[in-house]
């Protein structure tokens, strides 16, 4: 029960990173996976900088079958988690001031 | 006696961490969590950062379960507890230059 | 000798840091603990950075005794001792550009 | 099977890694590998991001050798993965600053 | 001989760092140690940021005995003083601001 | 033949390193070793972000045999090169605006 739990948890965890990276990667096949800084709302500007935050893992290492064995991994460690929070923070102060903190 | 006490402490950790938990999720299914990066006080911008550093955090890692035990594992953690300090400080500066520094 | 040393070591960073958690947490419990990051000189400043970068420690983890617990250790870390004040100079930095640094 | 394939994959990352590296030295020798950090679009601007912060790996370690081994291993850590990220996030503040945000 | 040696350079550190810190102890016991973030060349800048470092460190561990145990190992280790050197940098960053970057 | 070349490539680093520390050493014996964050282009001011962010771990530990040792080492260690990386991220920050972004 626990051990069918924990498999779909890792099925879960795949298939919620694998649709963001999937949309990227065709994304940056076509010409233009960041046309602009700007966005409608906080909101979306937090998505962007969130977006910005794995595309600046996906550089490092392209290879998928990696990125999903050590997103795993990270997903399971507070340390990395508070770790990537601090990345999308970061962009997120890049974005907020690019659309002038949606004033 | 002693070991009542963590038990409690445990208890009283998952509750803390989990009313905003759970009113941030309910928040990210209606259309809009964070409507603006305003606010009325300094210290609700702080309040503001501190929910952008958790949301960060659940981005990577949605599992609630997940998330529970992480939690519970860094917040035991002083070095950890220092980094989770850090996201909050950055976010803050957004914030904080989001709202001309409440002059 | 030693031994009683470094039982006084102990005694004087929790009553060090007693004081100002104490404080800190009266003030959260009143309407405002964060009025306003405007300040005299630099150096009071500075010691709201410090405050800042104390608040968003106790947000993460609420529970006296364990911050107690964990501040000895990472008091008497250096690594520890650096990262803690790493988040200071990021607070330091939003509370100065409040300040127009005090020119 | 599985062998060749991580050995494949060694591979894939070294000439991955290699390309942009060679070209880097090659423009470090010619008299301006940097001759400016404004950019067309946010996507080249992240791009140079993604290169300064390369630059600055290879400042502090020269020898191709070593990089090349040392990257392949962070390249399989999640958490070195983050850190990188960090780096690019950090790098890409200062050049999307420079280009007014390409508003 | 290497003996010798290795027990003269903890004390030559131990002196260095001991001549700062009771200066900065001495200030902070008069009624301002930071009086301006201004400086007139952008060398004191840089040495009122690694004053303000210190400072931050200090502040979360102000007994001697311990400051000096700590600074000696954490002196000795790569990663920390690179560690170091990034709190100087985010300090920096403050007080060149504040000089309007001594333009 | 592979341990004279380890020999060789240590030996590298150090003179690497030995060339641009015996330069600083000299230039802050002197009145001004940093007379300016103004450069004439972009790259000479990542250069400077370079020199600063070495000066900073420098500044923390003073001594050459301890420095050559450790640097050698976190040249050696992939994390080690990304955290430095960033220290000249956060110090090319500081020079890119002091430059106005050599707009």
């Amino acid at each position: 029960m626990r051990f069918i739990k924990a498999k779909l948890l890792v099925l879960a965890v795949i298939m919620f990173l694998a649709a963001p990276l999937s949309a990227e990667t065709e994304m940056e096949k076509t010409s233009s996976w960041l046309p602009s800084l700007q966005t409608s709302t906080p909101q979306e500007g937090f998505e962007l900088a969130v977006k910005l935050s794995r595309v600046g893992v996906k550089t490092t290492q392209p290879d998928k079958e990696v990125l999903f064995r050590e997103r795993e991994k990270y997903a399971q460690s507070g340390e990395a988690l508070i770790h990537a929070s601090e990345v999308i923070a970061v962009h997120f102060q890049t974005v907020a001031a690019a659309n002038n903190y949606w004033k």
